[in-house]
């Protein structure tokens, strides 16, 4: 269980939620130490997903020659060059009977129980493989739930980020040699510290809780 | 700017995310206190979205007798009745010109700037309305987000979620009454307090690090 020192209060954890903002202009003098690095790729594979599946690669560009190959297909955005590590949140090309085999034999060995017992889990994921709507499109979901435990894990940890659809995805995946990994782009989010930038003084913008809060 | 006291360590956060897990079991007489609840509204307002558009609405239901109907459009899962708060992610029907305007209206009243200086994030969105790709497939997409901001914001608060993808969308739809709502369920999040749970006390399965991340 979590004790209660670790836990944030309410007031705490939307103080960095507040904080948060897409940041468009990172100091590029400024690294993530290791440690916080590592909590960081931990997030993501901590991440949930539907069935565990974890349909994903997690694509990380800490190469500066590379990065300053990247705002060219980013709509001139400089924040992949400019961060201090690059997540490009990737998912696999196909969704195989395979991988859900693997999984499968990963739970087997990672909780001490048989296959057998897992038949009906099996045969679960092994009917939504055969189900008609595009994996392609689930898989990017799922990429999605990722995206948001990493913008959050960041936020908690004074990290500045900046979720970004808009790069060339094909100009990505050719560059970071993501047809070898079997997986192909998603969403970009590259993460450091922000420079000064005026977009951190601006006020954040939503619609009042009455529009976007239903109650029933 | 965080005040140290307000962040977690890299470690805090991974105890967090760890002692987090898809609840299948909640303890249905323990409920959010209206502080926590409260703050885990917030986190999802304040989720990120692209371009700020926030396409969604969040439903959230507490009316027990509602609830009781939910779990025959779970396939038979309890977590939808016996949780405290049932959150449905939902997407906007149509994302309209109109609602990009009001959008703009919000930008525009919010950091006391006219609609001229916008005027090129206004042609951006619209020229985005405009493009081929499927609308509801992005704002489903934008709905993960949600959904990852508030599974992270929970964990951090120690408060129990599962989500779920298996449930009868339209059922759910009908009974909520969202089509006079305007909006669609995408996704689903229980929360609340696990009770007793073998699920609690299994190991968590995750693929190893070496086959998720990729460093360029």
């Amino acid at each position: 269980m979590l004790t209660e020192e670790k836990k944030l209060s309410g007031t705490e954890l939307l103080a960095s939620l507040n904080w948060r903002y897409a940041c468009k202009n990172f100091d590029s003098s400024k690294k993530l130490s290791e440690e916080t690095w590592n909590a960081l790729e931990q997030s993501l594979i901590l991440s949930a997903s539907s069935f565990g599946l974890q349909p994903w690669k997690f694509v990380v560009v800490t190469d500066q020659k590379i990065k300053e190959q990247l705002p060219e297909f980013s709509w001139g955005q400089r924040q992949p060059a400019d961060c201090s590590h690059l997540v490009v949140i990737s998912r696999l090309n196909e969704l195989t009977e395979g991988y859900v085999h693997n999984y499968l034999d990963s739970i087997a060995a990672t909780r001490s129980v048989s296959r057998e017992s897992l038949s009906s889990y099996a045969d679960m994921m092994l009917g939504f493989l055969k189900n008609p709507a595009d994996k392609g499109v689930w898989m990017e979901k799922q990429c999605y739930i990722a995206l948001g435990t990493l913008l959050t894990s960041a936020a908690v940890l004074g990290v500045d980020a900046c979720p970004m659809e808009g790069f060339d995805a094909k100009a990505y995946d050719r560059i970071l040699g993501l047809e070898v990994q079997g997986c192909k782009s998603v969403v970009v989010c590259p993460l450091g510290y922000r420079a000064e930038d005026k977009y951190s003084q601006l006020k954040k913008v939503r619609f009042p809780a009455s529009d976007l809060v239903v109650r029933v």
